[in-house]
């Protein structure tokens, strides 16, 4: 009698956990969805569901101009961004990014541009010390993180380097980084990106001549001198949409994820 | 002791089950990612986690000249499709819409574009019976669903219509249906929109004139000709990018969301 209670008790407790995690998962209960996201005000229980609606919107560029990650979805951002969720979204574009790349005729001018913070290098252990995207952006402080030179390469983007740069393509990297930062930045991307030839150029931003314009203009503007040196841009990768859009963008654009922050 | 044991079996399995659930909606476990989606050879097992990335890969515009759903993310895009998620997504989308064209000064001439399917009205109840995508299209299937002209309006969608007429926005839909749908569409409109004032224009596509045209290159014509009677587009809406990008685009675009089908 004992082994049959504790058998129907299993056999109970584990339908009704397949039960709740379907719905969780998959979405089947019918529940009253909440009118808007309680950011700031009150309530601190934000649905999984809502939190995910804000990351896609931040990822198909609906959602724009944010300053922070809104309160309530630090949670759900950390554990997205330390899971394994982060990395198979990385994946699947850098993916497709080298299945397009692979069908091209490659000549010594063809280029493709990267982009650094959330692109090739993670600033991920910056983040997960700083509320994932919660807290107001502090120039002092990710300054002093980006000054270690110690930000990791992201895995999956690595992948995407190596196989473009043996394909023959020229890699530029444009990044918003000050012209100060430049020294630092080169270092890093020695350290993580080590051993596999080199990078075409690295360009820093020339915060006296782009002060006061916004990334996509400092980005358009250096795409525009590459081309007319010659460099023929048949790929972009970057984080921000403002690395994307623009002029002189690319023949292709593809968008990283990254909801911790926004560069407009 | 038969308490007990039923007490120490709920317990545990409560508890393994609360891991378990965690594990899979955050992401924490650190398994090996699969190299690649299975589709189409052996195996049909994909976790979740690649599903899920290949519609973000969609939305955000990474994934694209798609012809099918692949195959064995068939049971995770329609619990998508049918459950809170796809719900909450295109909530999201149409709330930024509204609090941006709430800040505008609306005139005479201020239109907003929409898209037809899967932005105003759904074809979700078609799809549901030929695998959320996973089928090739079927024109000849797909005109007999249209031509019934019962497709529901798309809740979150009809919201926004409403609340942009009430600014005094002019609404103007711009579908890649064929003109000889246009009376059916306007009856299928009238009978999911009714009461609410009335739209602008309806305009369906010219076969004969946009015979091998993309999708782009009609859309981008048709707003064009809007514009130069005087539209100012100040807003445009759509479930592929190809109703948002090229010309005459629109002030700002808003994606919604769609996992369905890719239409270039």
């Amino acid at each position: 009698m004992k082994v049959l209670v504790f058998f129907v008790a299993i056999v109970l407790a584990a339908w009704h956990c397949h039960g709740s995690d379907h719905d969780h998962d998959h979405g089947h209960t019918y529940q009253i969805f909440p009118l808007r996201m309680k950011t700031g005000h009150g309530g601190h229980y934000i649905p999984e569901v809502s939190c995910q609606s804000w990351r896609l919107g931040v990822e198909a560029h609906n959602v724009i101009d944010w300053k922070t990650v809104p309160q309530d979805c630090e949670g759900y951002i950390g554990n997205y961004m330390l899971g394994e969720q982060y990395r198979s979204d990385s994946k699947i574009v850098n993916q497709q990014a080298y299945f397009y790349a692979k069908t091209l005729n490659i000549t010594a001018k063809t280029a493709w541009v990267f982009d650094i913070d959330e692109t090739t290098l993670s600033n991920l252990p910056y983040y997960a010390d700083h509320g994932f995207g919660v807290e107001l952006y502090n120039e002092t402080s990710f300054n002093k993180w980006v000054d270690l030179g110690e930000a990791p390469a992201l895995p999956e983007s690595l992948k995407l380097y190596k196989k473009l740069l043996s394909l023959g393509i020229k890699i530029v990297f444009i990044t918003g980084r000050p012209l100060d930062q430049k020294a630092v930045t080169a270092t890093n991307l020695n350290l993580k990106l080590a051993g596999y030839h080199t990078w075409e150029k690295l360009i820093t931003k020339n915060t006296s001549e782009y002060h006061g314009k916004t990334a996509v203009t400092y980005k358009s503007t250096e795409r525009k001198k590459l081309e007319e040196k010659g460099y023929k841009i048949i790929g972009n990768i970057g984080d921000q949409w403002s690395d994307l859009l623009g002029t002189n963008t690319g023949d292709r654009t593809f968008k990283l994820p990254d909801p911790m922050y926004y560069i407009s």
